[in-house]
């Protein structure tokens, strides 16, 4: 059953050695390796309600390569720990092996699977660790956005969020599969809920950032609020985001998870193509994160922050 | 919880940047990076009711290194996804990190945990990923054995699998903790349960055995006969042992599993230290692995094969 994704790795170009021995050996070719691991567990991370093989595997292999990405890092490999009640079908694995292969292919070419592990569990787990490569730089960490860098981003900001919604709103279940289809949801709704069951992130501009000298770079998977804040103590700065640049439900945009957006600081003017600026780095206050110079917390940007319903 | 891990990394001599951000960044300084990954799982893999978080972290630990040295490598590095349970104590995931640390330090210097992930799961899932460099070589694989080699192994044979036996035997339980003890266990059976329980893989022979010439290497974890086997067929070639090499029990050390011993093949007169010869290589013949000449089957040597009850 393992064999049905080492068998389905695709262009490995970076695999000097692939799956069949005790371990894969992997190009790195500027002489370090970037490493990073995330798990999804059926309950927390996926429903095989909502999730199919495929899905399955994508979302796997998406998260995994954003983190590489928000290193600014070319994607070598992943290998892959799958974890599977002993029910399950070989087709089941099958289909993630090929939505693990075609995740690479959209999103990190001549990446692939390179090695793997399978064993049997009540809870089906998948732990995917991924390889990549620095080209000769060095990282881009959360540490270094100094005040007067600019704050932009690359992807999505709560369109997973608003696909999760749909899919607890329109499509509960006890567990059964149901169908998520165009019969109950509009163009708008189907892309979020693809963005939930199947990230995009731009992994490819994780690179692009670091070349064009992004001072600082992280992954935007808890929220943009959360996941700014990280970033603005590890840096030491306060980040101010211009609620102008949220889109049509701001508070969604600073609260939703799972996007996997690329969030990076820059020095003025040295913003790449694909990314687009949400605000400016300040000196430290008392906050790590501002929407228009004002504290929010980590839950999103409230609308009625100073609504008074009884005074107007 | 995971900082607990994080925190008690240790050593890590490879780790240019190491837990915090999206990813770590390891030294690959061959240019290459060698790569595994290996999953416990409660139930099929381990029981709470005989290995304590300080075990359970050494024996992913172990298993992993033993991968990596397995190619002839040196175990740079190691990344943890951690799946527990909702009411795990802080206490188990701190002893399994300090198992982690100490693993490393006596079996891979300079190796350390620089990553990881911690989810929630019904069931206690360890999904460990363990990096290497080959200092320069090429990676050892299963399938450059030659006949005229001979065949050599470093470390135990039958040894955890007596271990797990005794378990079993002795320490029956359905799911409460129980000591294993000196009470109920003499000297030789107190090592062997530890070898199953915090088993001491020969991580440094893997590249030692490299800069010698092992022109065939692997690690024995599902036992003699099996992985023998499969480096027979990947090389093309007969493995013959020799079963005075065996010890007091053959049965056992051509079937028991998890030694994680390192199984190598030679030019004759190129055995480093540390590695005792059991065989030798033949020409294929119709089976993969011979014992004295005769054909074996992977569920061990039957030192009963020839013998008939009704003749003598």
């Amino acid at each position: 059953m393992l064999r049905a994704i080492l068998e389905r790795t695709g262009d490995a170009s970076y695999a000097l050695l692939g799956p069949g021995d005790d371990a894969a050996v992997i190009s790195a070719p500027s002489g370090s390796v970037v490493a990073t691991t995330d798990t999804l567990v059926h309950g927390p991370d996926f429903r095989l309600a909502w999730s199919n093989g495929f899905d399955l595997g994508w979302k796997s292999a998406a998260v995994n390569l954003s983190d590489v990405a928000a290193m600014g890092a070319r994607p070598t490999a992943l290998l892959v720990a799958l974890a599977v009640p002993r029910e399950t079908r070989l087709s089941f694995v099958e289909r993630m092996a090929e939505g693990f292969r075609a995740a690479c292919d959209a999103l990190a070419p001549g990446c692939a699977v390179v090695g793997g592990d399978l064993t049997v569990s009540d809870t089906l787990t998948v732990a995917v660790t991924a390889l990549g490569d620095l080209e000769g730089r060095a990282a881009v960490t959360r540490s270094g956005a100094r005040a007067g860098d600019v704050v932009a981003i690359a992807g999505n900001m709560g369109v997973s969020a608003r696909g999760l919604s749909l899919l607890f709103e329109r499509f509960r279940t006890d567990g059964e599969p149901v169908p998520v289809d165009a019969t109950v949801l509009d163009a708008g709704e189907l892309g979020a809920v693809a963005a939930q069951l199947r990230p995009e992130p731009p992994i490819s501009l994780g690179p692009v950032a670091a070349r064009a000298g992004a001072t600082a770079m992280m992954d935007v998977s808890d929220g943009l609020v959360l996941d700014a804040g990280r970033m603005a103590t590890a840096s030491g700065i306060t980040i101010d985001i211009d609620s102008a640049t949220l889109g049509e439900n701001p508070q969604r945009a600073l609260s939703g998870g799972e996007d996997h957006a690329l969030l990076a600081t820059f020095p003025a003017g040295a913003v790449p193509e694909g990314f687009r600026v949400i605000g400016a780095v300040r000196p430290r206050r008392e906050h790590g994160v501002l929407c228009d110079g004002e504290a929010v917390d980590a839950a999103g940007w409230d609308p009625y922050r100073d609504w008074d319903s009884s005074t107007g």
